[in-house]
């Protein structure tokens, strides 16, 4: 697997893996319908690290590094990640997971936050949990999944 | 005390309450030479419920209301608090805080969640537990104090 910065010629792939990932409900907050636009302004801003995953050079999965907070809170990470549905059970988080911890090291950052991991989305805490993060909180009913209903999420935090 | 929606003549009293409020490092992310135009951007954006609280005509307060996530997070409050620091002391923070459940309450949210509440900031930790607020997090060395280094912060949350 290859990972590399993003460049403006890999929106729509991301786009592609966005839309699929959104649909599903099981991982990040954006609505469903959220648009195109709405959604590469979030992700490919000019604040964020961004990168891709590619596999024989189709892009398989995205993943961005950025400030957790501005200022005196600038010293720590904030990384969001999505593989593409048919690639998933590959280790293609994990690479990606593994990759955005060195470069956000080597970008100068003290450690790394995640904001809401959702409880439901076990695979994804155990992840991350392998790569070294611990579970510093959980809030309640966070998510309003459209058909589970509020759903916990979890705070999670390492050092690098 | 009055507790009204600031207009944009409000702007120039909150910059004053924020430019002493981030000067002190004791509970906001925002650089202590954050520029007047960054700061009203953050806290004056129409994104946000924005709020003053007044005595004898004087703006001896602030705060806002907010979603804490888009889409699926939507349903969940945030919030932001500023009390002119001549004032500290006085239950204006108090006041403000019990306002601002009503009024979240009332804007249909379901909690309410601070994501950084400096454990350093016992005042506010204390305030903020007796309106009904639980610690459901601690991120470690979340906050990069200019003297004092790097200090713990709890996530704070309400249910509504």
């Amino acid at each position: 697997m290859e990972i590399r910065k993003a460049t403006k010629a890999d929106h729509e792939a991301i786009w592609a893996i966005t839309k699929q990932v959104i649909a599903s409900c099981e991982s990040f907050v954006f609505a469903p319908d959220t648009s195109r636009e709405r959604m590469l302004a979030f992700w490919c801003n000019r604040k964020k690290h961004v990168f891709v995953a590619l596999v024989n050079e189709r892009v398989v999965g995205t993943f961005y590094i950025s400030d957790n907070q501005p200022g005196l809170g600038a010293h720590v990470a904030n990384a969001g990640y999505m593989t593409d549905p048919s690639f998933e059970g590959k280790g293609v988080g994990s690479e990606m997971g593994l990759f955005s911890l060195e470069e956000a090291r080597r970008l100068g950052y003290k450690s790394m936050q995640f904001n809401i991991v959702l409880k439901s989305n076990e695979r994804a805490v155990k992840l991350w949990q392998r790569l070294g993060f611990k579970i510093v909180g959980e809030v309640p009913d966070v998510f309003n999944h459209p058909t589970k209903g509020l759903i916990n999420s979890y705070i999670m935090w390492q050092k690098l």
